[in-house]
């Protein structure tokens, strides 16, 4: 077939076919996507993309790494999938690369297909662990779709599909859209730490098996915690015998320029949540870092959870490949550079240049631009707004991540200068066309 | 390393840091697996073993089919991962191929990363179609280990987890331990049929958004439900606008000796949820096959769920060469000629032979042997017995599948006169030793 029309078949079979995630069936038009490498993708008739999505922020290592491709075409031809309950030695080996780069004190993983299910099964532990019932998560909070990861959501997504109970939420920091009032970074710490004290003395502390956090929420706008409100949250669970669970879904891996998130701000969970940067999506896999009081709960108990594919050989062979890449080529550090010398540098400039940009947060390959329609009242522009400009930026050859009035700048960690420079361009371009 | 020591290596990491599924971790003492073929399976050292578990009953297909694995290195090399709101070649291909197998009025399907959050989303979309809340399931089946698919389980994994709201449980038809009273198949079905419409009555039938079922309960026992239920239980679900989901992640994709094993139930339900044998799981995957009209409630209204790895390239890929290659290979035929006239008759000699099999239930290559203290009070044996079975039946070479006290038969679908002779024998020698 021609490459055009190869595109044409895509999208018959994508209409006909494919029910998609969060969308009005009818509504949505699929851009398709036949290939890619590093931070660039194309259709089958050429036309290429920067990717500045990463796709769902997951790509860190880039497209179609050639360490990550081999390891997978290894595994394939040794062997694909074998049940949870035997051993097997790419499993072994990922959980290794795993807990070698967590915090002292977690030994063991348990592993999941994705984001959502590492996010129920570490909610389960905590309940198990504790005795107790309710987990807290923040508003503006995504992980995942699944009964309780849904549940524990804070954004709209959870309004639909509240059948779980246990479920509370709770404020985080949000400087820019305060919802305490507080004007310094240090008074929205303060804050945000008195109102989740308020909230965990109102529910009943003894109720509270675990506080949820993404310790940067992703797609709620990649809020960097203030200095201190981790450790506080930290402080606050450890006062009331209450499990910190860190989500590193989005975070993880390499995204903010160091291996986890949390790492430099003083804390350590309980509980780490991981998927996506792992091993960059090349194999659905995700998983629970386990911490070793945790562990030692499921030495003579049962652990009641599981799933098919837990430790998928053909995925752990692709987290070897994809760590031992990313350490070997220093891509964690790239990541951490870009951000610190041109892309935060370079975001900033542009929102100098647009009234439009009313604030730009983040680290490493982890930003966001935040949309105003007025910079004074914060009114964040209308969602047509973010329609054309999505659309505009395709247009100059650049995939975007759009999330309510925001757009996200997520580009592999792999990203370089000179790809950074033309991206920003690009932003420019669409920004002043607006 | 030599192999001896690889499997030593295996060992020692996952004692140290891989985390099980449903196990006590300090109780157990995993068999490392290295490499397959077919319906072979063996470890480092070349200890071979005949795998009549097909892992977690998915490997359909048998290890290691070099069609599939040629899928998946063939898209390895071209793209392995692309976000859900693109559209991808593979991912459309595969969506075809199951709809092509699928009854006529499903055109759809929606692709998650197993069977758990298949029926998440399946549940999803049963209760935004009908504007209802509950879920019917029966005791004695399991539908995965997500916040909703666990509350939906209906055996002793859903209790420590039981989280959600909404769901209910009724009895199934299992006549040889009758929850009715009932001594014929027809008797069966008729008061299981009962049963269910006065639950459905009791708890209102305008509250009820579906029936969740798995069209032949899997780990539960195998129990091939009597002709004329499965039609029975939709005449309830039409009477009373309830949705009839039916769970063949476990039962689909050839294990019956059919593509869906409510194919000859007369029944056609609305949706279809599957994992396992779609792909054999090489890599993971699920979804959810829609019925058009419920497809349309998503056309212009969102539909409020989704996941990164929806509609994965790598893993959609690997659907397209497993069912061509069991569709040109014939291998779902293989399946029910060796139900028929090779396996079902063995296990049914065996029983002769052996009182401690109280029953042979199943089809293709889906079998349960139920195992009994008595034959005349049918008391379960001993989790002893079943743990010593396992051993010896691992020590003759093959590879079992022991659930509560129930040996599950269930060889991948290639599997041959010869192996099916082999592994009778093997059982036999072990059922004397008992
Ligand atoms: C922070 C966070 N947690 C959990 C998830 C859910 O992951 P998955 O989509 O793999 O289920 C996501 C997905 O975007 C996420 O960003
Ligand atoms: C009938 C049935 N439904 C759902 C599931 C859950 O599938 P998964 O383990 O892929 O989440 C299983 C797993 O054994 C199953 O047998």
């Amino acid at each position: 077939m021609a490459t055009d029309d190869l595109d044409t078949r895509t999208r018959e079979l994508d209409r006909a076919h494919v029910f998609h995630s969060w969308s009005a069936q009818a509504l949505i038009d699929p851009f398709p996507i036949a290939g890619g490498s590093g931070t660039t993708v194309w259709d089958h008739a050429g036309t290429r993309l920067l990717d500045f999505s990463s796709q769902l922020v997951n790509v860190n290592i880039g497209h179609q790494h050639p360490a990550v491709v081999d390891a997978i075409t290894a595994q394939a031809e040794l062997l694909t999938t074998i049940a949870p309950s035997t051993a097997n030695l790419a499993r072994g080996e990922a959980a290794k690369r795993i807990v070698d780069l967590a915090p002292d004190g977690f030994s063991k993983v348990f592993f999941t297909n994705g984001g959502a299910d590492a996010n129920e099964n570490a909610i389960r532990m905590a309940r198990l662990h504790t005795g107790r019932d309710k987990v807290l998560s923040r508003y503006r909070s995504y992980h995942g779709n699944t009964g309780a990861a849904i549940a524990a959501t804070g954004d709209w997504r959870r309004i639909p599909n509240e059948y779980a109970r246990g479920h509370v939420h709770f404020f985080g920091p949000y400087l820019y859209r305060s919802e305490f009032w507080a004007t310094t970074p240090e008074e929205e710490c303060e804050r945000a730490l008195h109102h989740l004290r308020r909230v965990i003395e109102a529910e009943g502390p003894a109720t509270i098996a675990a506080i949820l956090l993404e310790s940067i929420p992703g797609t709620a706008g990649i809020m960097v915690p203030p200095p201190g409100y981790l450790a506080g949250v930290r402080r606050l669970a450890d006062e009331y015998g209450i499990l910190l669970i860190l989500d590193e879904v989005m975070s993880g891996f390499g995204r903010t320029g160091r291996w986890f998130a949390f790492e430099g701000h003083d804390v350590v969970p309980d509980l780490i949540t991981f998927a996506k940067g792992v091993n960059s999506g090349y194999v659905p896999i995700g998983g629970v870092i386990i911490s070793d009081a945790i562990a030692a709960t499921f030495d003579e108990r049962v652990f009641p959870g599981g799933l098919t594919y837990s430790g998928h050989p053909l995925a752990a062979a692709s987290i070897v490949g994809a760590l031992d890449a990313m350490q070997d080529e220093g891509i964690v550090e790239n990541a951490r550079r870009i951000g610190e010398d041109v892309l935060g540098p370079g975001l900033r400039a542009l929102a100098e240049r647009h009234p439009v940009i009313g604030e730009v947060r983040g680290e490493g390959v982890f930003w966001a631009l935040e949309l105003v329609a007025d910079p004074v009242t914060r009114e964040p522009v209308a969602p047509a707004v973010i329609g054309a400009l999505k659309k505009d930026l395709m247009a100059r050859g650049l995939l975007p991540f759009a999330a309510d009035n925001r757009i996200h700048v997520v580009p592999p960690c792999v990203v370089t200068d000179d790809e950074v420079r033309r991206a920003l361009d690009i932003y420019d371009a669409a920004f002043a066309a607006l």
